[in-house]
């Protein structure tokens, strides 16, 4: 909280994780003040983050009133935060080593991405769940240009790549993305 | 469900995954159909089939009632299941290789655990957050067993290491425990 009281959040312009609540943070319109931190913490752990939010600026709704909804968007949210973006993040790339990088995220990626296809098929409406912005839409959205980033090829992924199209055409998906962000490097705005 | 109306669990014995999903439904005294699978698809997906739970079965609670502490309660969940263990699942083990494999998933291991035991600090009571158990507990001993078996150095994490044995002490957490399944091989029983 900065002292007039508005949140504060730490945030690197790159990162899944921020990205992730910069969309939650304009999706329920809270005004809030960007420290950026040019250091990443990668993890699923923002997912808590954007649950407190749920719960304490319930509207508009991340996370559907059905229990059975719910658990698809979860579902979706903690395959991709959990399952796909920890083995492709910074850290475990250097591990990794320059030369096996590319190779190593793309089969992380794509292994996701037939599950992530799949499961999309049987619970996509406009978007991952039905036709209302989820959770699982604000996870979508970074982990695709990730995949960009590392020339996957969507053009196998006919579903999350449709949903990926209109989300961002939406408002709070735009003012989010890393090439808007404070700490975005000249080269890298748009 | 089984015809009788039970829920069917696909579990491997071995699996954090699993396990954790066991223990929420000992927990909740939930009577299922144990189906074993061999063959694991790790990641952090099952939090989304303890979130079901704990929404359509709410006693007892797995998530503490206060957002706050419901939002540490999640932080460290996703800190486990998001950002380590994926990192040390069997698929990212054998594509490290197998002469690498022990340093990798010390590393992953240690990492991690040494963020967690600076915010167990501020948060444990008797258990992970507070005194009652949560859905952070059901990621913590489950993440301990792997540390375990990859040899870490546990002296070096103390509230985790009291956690877990308070944890370990309790009913719901010794019938979930993966030498006690129906998959589980003669050697490794107890």
């Amino acid at each position: 909280m900065t002292e007039s009281g508005k949140p504060i959040l730490y945030s690197y312009f790159r990162s899944s994780c921020s990205w992730r609540v910069r969309i939650a943070l304009a999706l329920k319109s809270i005004d809030y003040e960007t420290i950026p931190v040019n250091l990443l913490k990668d993890g699923g752990q923002q997912l808590a983050i954007i649950e407190y939010l749920e719960e304490t600026r319930p509207t508009p709704r991340l996370l559907p009133r059905d229990p059975k909804k719910r658990a698809s968007v979860r579902m979706i949210s903690d395959l991709i935060a959990g399952g796909i973006q920890p083995l492709q993040n910074l850290s475990i790339l250097k591990e990794v080593g320059q030369e096996k990088q590319l190779a190593w995220a793309q089969k992380a990626i794509s292994s996701g991405f037939n599950a992530l296809e799949q499961i999309l098929q049987s619970t996509a409406g406009k978007y991952c769940v039905g036709d209302e912005v989820s959770m699982a839409d604000l996870c979508l959205v970074p982990q695709v240009a990730n995949a960009e980033r590392f020339k996957v090829d969507l053009t196998l992924y006919p579903t999350i790549s449709r949903i990926n199209k209109s989300l961002l055409a939406l408002e709070a998906f735009q003012v989010s993305h890393p090439c808007r962000q404070p700490d975005t490097p000249p080269e890298l705005r748009a």
